[in-house]
């Protein structure tokens, strides 16, 4: 059970936005440079940051993208639910009714499984985790000499 | 990002072979009637468990499966383990050193990649109340009308 690299990738990109908001928006192409991914591949993982409004699109020959609101209103679930599509790796699909269970009794089955509750209830602890952190809290915990080597580089190549 | 189906059915054959302790060992072909599920895949599902020591295989026309240690032994964990390989389905493969990371100095990537901690520090919560949560505590959140049934099914296919 993997997450997709797109996950690592929008992440990074969201902290390179952060960091130099000043000279977006940044083509695609260029923050593909940044990390040395293929830039069309790139394109594709970007996309759905896009569509849930944590990045911001701008056509037109100086277009490219922009976080799409503050760094402090984007939280790492925000990232993982949009390049992932969902954070619950558990899959109930309610064997307990099944051979054995076709004879239970509606009753029995009222409550959730006990299994799923326990995995719920495990992944409910990740998911707020997730959500606590945001992208400024990555940002305080990232060297600035990684800001301003980025930015040398994005400006070089610009 | 899913886990294999084999994780909701090992957790459902080890309850049913806790609650089922004195009729053990159970071959595969019961466990599967018990889920209606197709046996010799349910088969490879069970292999890692009786790997890891979760449940207990034994040889001859009367072997099968029994669990391995107590139900207060075995967490969700071992079992998620045994099956996924592994819950830590965040991947760092350490971009920030690649593209304009190349001329970073030593120093800069002696601390983890911000980014990569922020989600460990998720999935750490996830794999302990994975861990903090056992068999034993499933089988008291579960109905006894499912444990009867269950033993009444299994004793007529007997």
């Amino acid at each position: 059970m993997r997450m997709t690299e797109g996950v690592e990738w929008g992440l990074h990109c969201c902290l390179v936005l952060a960091w130099l908001d000043d000279l977006a928006p940044l083509p695609v192409g260029r923050l593909a440079e940044v990390f040395d991914l293929p830039p069309e591949y790139l394109k594709k993982q970007l996309q759905p940051l896009a569509k849930a409004g944590i990045l911001r699109s701008e056509a037109g020959a100086r277009g490219g993208y922009r976080l799409g609101r503050a760094p402090e209103a984007i939280s790492l679930m925000d990232v993982v639910t949009a390049i992932e599509g969902g954070t619950d790796p558990f899959q109930c699909t309610e064997i307990r009714r099944r051979g054995a269970g076709r004879t239970g009794a509606p009753e029995e089955f009222a409550h959730p499984c006990g299994i799923s509750m326990a995995m719920r209830k495990a992944e409910l602890a990740w998911q707020r985790q997730l959500a606590n952190q945001t992208l400024a809290d990555v940002i305080a915990t990232t060297p600035a000499t990684a800001e301003r080597r980025t930015r040398r580089f994005v400006e070089r190549i610009a």
